[in-house]
């Protein structure tokens, strides 16, 4: 029997970046996690144990705190594509690097005082090949809850069935969206602020007859916000809020008293792309 | 060999309550995890498994539910206050009780939108005996950071001591504080509204020599802000950030680049309380 | 504009079952974590919110539970293959199924008392769309330590490279490991077992130059040992062990001291597959 | 207003320390996690940020290491003796140290190849205070369930009781507990495995009406397992597994199908202390 090696990549994950940019009495901070992965021709690290083409995983380390000071880190997209960039076009056997960032939003509370933003935590991945750079933006952990506005009904029923038809429910979930970059000459910020925006706006607005419509509608609001994005993809966990039978106790109980569940809980996933153009 | 039972409690912890008061299109919502212990004649069942005087933490439970539809939930001291004093004045053989409540805040998006708050947990503890209810109120997980205003140094050097001295580094601390009221006649929303500020307040304005420094003025802030407070105990760990040394590379590092560290961390704890009135 | 609906699925997630089986005074005892997602003609509901294709992830909860008692839990596999292709086969509007599962083990302590075991947990995630099943197995969190037989050295060295050769260091991994079987009529205790046995023999056995030649001497032993296999897919983090620098106390320090690190880690990922019959 | 400083420490959390003994070609492998905490004289840096009397917490750390190196690690309650009266007597200020110590273990699955141990964390922790070194060991994650031997009945029922009696109940648990030396000079290991053994061996054997009652008997059996020990501190969650209704289906379900809650949760706590000698 032989044995091939098949895809593989290697790198250094949970790189924690923090930068202060001290202009005067007001500061700068920028909070980052970054994770390495390049790939290659790897094949003798593998087989044989021959190091000569690896780079070692503490220098990938390395160099994104040289970066940080050298180039300055100007969002997580740009930063992302110079470490992506710097690796393959710098080290003949790696052919691939995929740079994943985390950044961590601090609000201001002073000059040189911050706290953790809410919000949830913008992310970026940025693929390149030696040619082409492929940058994929997004947030996680965005937490959006709606206490009306929200129903599920006319659902199929088999043997199984027990649920009740909602008519107005309470809607939560936890947003891990990514959005496709057609290019990389975009004003990242401003990118990322606009397809924030629009995901937000969308949920408080979606009148939604399912999760599945609320995904459907975030994504293409954040289509719409943003001709630089081809396609979003959407993870949002339906975080159940059960209604609680006080009818025991001789209450009734007028959509007011919830109990929030951990497990089981929904999960609906699915992509929103831009219709290509029929010219 | 004989054995004794010692101190003991039982109940019911991690109870996710989430109320919804629709007041027309603006919708209030409330969020708290509510822990329940109770104490008092309980030796049978530790010792034959008598449950004669055992109300059971599913109970518990349902009373929580009922008493937010009930009463309403004005707070996590108040809620906390009614609990605590109906599992001991309803059950003859329970003498004690401790409601402990964490408060997950939300901030508002729309008129029945919201989004976790960022600012920390609001907490709550309150204890009952059948006379006297004490109330003990927080703050847990408060993020804050200072990009300057803090140093290390002067301190002991032992054979072990390698830490350079430090005149300008960052300060980072996730509060866990904890206040206790002298009284239970309290308007709690407006004590802990001013409690935190004069946390946050003071942590910014501290000109700090050593995280214990730090300390000492929280404590001192929130005393001096709430007049309604006896003791304030505060635990603070030390979130390091240590200047990534770059002169490998050819780089300086004038204090701009750093990396956060998960472990260890230092843990600064202390109590700062009223000085009794010398009458 | 117009944006189209790409690939979707939706489901329950963190169904925990449990099942005892009590043959007489000893009893067996089964815990799964269930996640069901479900794709197929699902247009509807995200354009328009008409749920009338839409089988309720609550009844796919329901189902799970109804399953264990109709039809018994003979492991993670043939559990998934149930209930993979009922969902398909029942419902006309799904096409394609997803049943991922992790099987907590336990070992016992006497006829009927149980602690969890050490070794991992097991995983299996089953696809099906409604003509082929197919099965990949493995095993996630099995975390492993050689304390010699580890070197790393001859690596390539750039300007960000200050890593010392090691000649002999700790190498410890957290193993997440999938491999996919050819069909899906297979002894399946029988296979996770010499899958499980033939990693663990091959890491212990394994003098290593880098984390990625262990990589393929796992990946290669686990195929030698179950011809029913095509590929093995692993994640290794490799969770480093950095030897204390004791010199400013006055002390050597032969390879005895080390401090474990939490981030960064490094992470090497590959896929080692059979070779095609050349026939 | 006047404040004063309470009750205060400070000191090193986290500190992960791995060591390694190669006799031969059988390695011996002992992993630690450090928290330090020290108090005394320490008004100076909290009033003022003098630190003239401030052992710095890197220093702390760098001690576990150091003392790792030229004392050797004979289990956690002697390794935490040796640092807790280190800190104490070389350092004037200090008067009072608490040192917490989590064995992380290990089973051997080949001459220098390991795997996380089952059975739960090994804990110790030592306090001195210059004169008496008070040692209470432990373990906490140490997860017990029984599938039968468990009823719940005879309890308080008031208007909020709808809990159905339990004839047959699962009965499962993650035990934390501490257990209180009577003096210094003690063989760790063994008094160790003695509590632990007695731990496990009560919780088989106990055929129990409430979790209180399981409580005592683990506290007693601990006791007269353990001559050296004066009282055991037990800290029970009741995990619960719930009975899922079948009837829904058209399906009985004889004791066989559960599903386990994450929260909320019971939590049984309770100390078991030897009765003083008469004499």
């Amino acid at each position: 029997m032989g044995v091939v090696l098949g895809d593989n990549s290697y790198g250094k994950s949970g790189i924690r970046l923090v930068r202060v940019v001290r202009a005067g009495d007001r500061h700068e901070l920028t909070d980052l996690t970054v994770d390495v992965a390049l790939a290659g021709d790897l094949a003798d690290t593998h087989r044989t144990g021959d190091n000569a083409k690896v780079l070692p995983t503490d220098t990938q380390k390395n160099t994104v705190y040289a970066f940080a000071r050298e180039y300055g880190v100007d969002g997580p997209e740009a930063f992302g594509l110079r470490l992506a960039r710097h690796f393959v076009d710098s080290q003949p056997a790696i052919t691939r690097s995929r740079v994943t960032l985390a950044a961590h939003g601090w609000s201001r509370l002073g000059g040189h005082t911050f706290t953790p933003a809410a919000g949830g935590t913008r992310t970026a991945e940025v693929t390149y090949d030696g040619v082409r750079a492929e940058v994929v933006a997004g947030v996680r952990d965005l937490v959006l809850l709606n206490t009306t506005g929200s129903r599920f009904a006319g659902f199929v029923r088999d043997r199984y069935t027990t649920l009740a038809e909602a008519d107005d429910r309470i809607l939560a979930t936890r947003v891990e969206a990514t959005w496709r970059h057609a290019g990389s000459d975009v004003d990242w910020d401003d990118s990322h602020r606009r397809a924030t925006e629009a995901l937000v706006g969308a949920f408080r607005a979606t009148d939604s007859d399912s999760l599945q419509q609320t995904l459907y509608e975030l994504g293409g609001a954040v289509l719409a916000a943003c001709p630089e994005l081809t396609e979003v993809r959407l993870s949002l966990p339906n975080l159940h809020h059960f209604l609680v039978d006080l009818a025991p106790f001789g209450l009734d109980n007028p959509n007011e008293v919830f109990w929030a569940a951990d497990r089981p809980y929904g999960l609906i996933e699915g992509t929103v792309r831009r219709e290509p153009d029929p010219a």
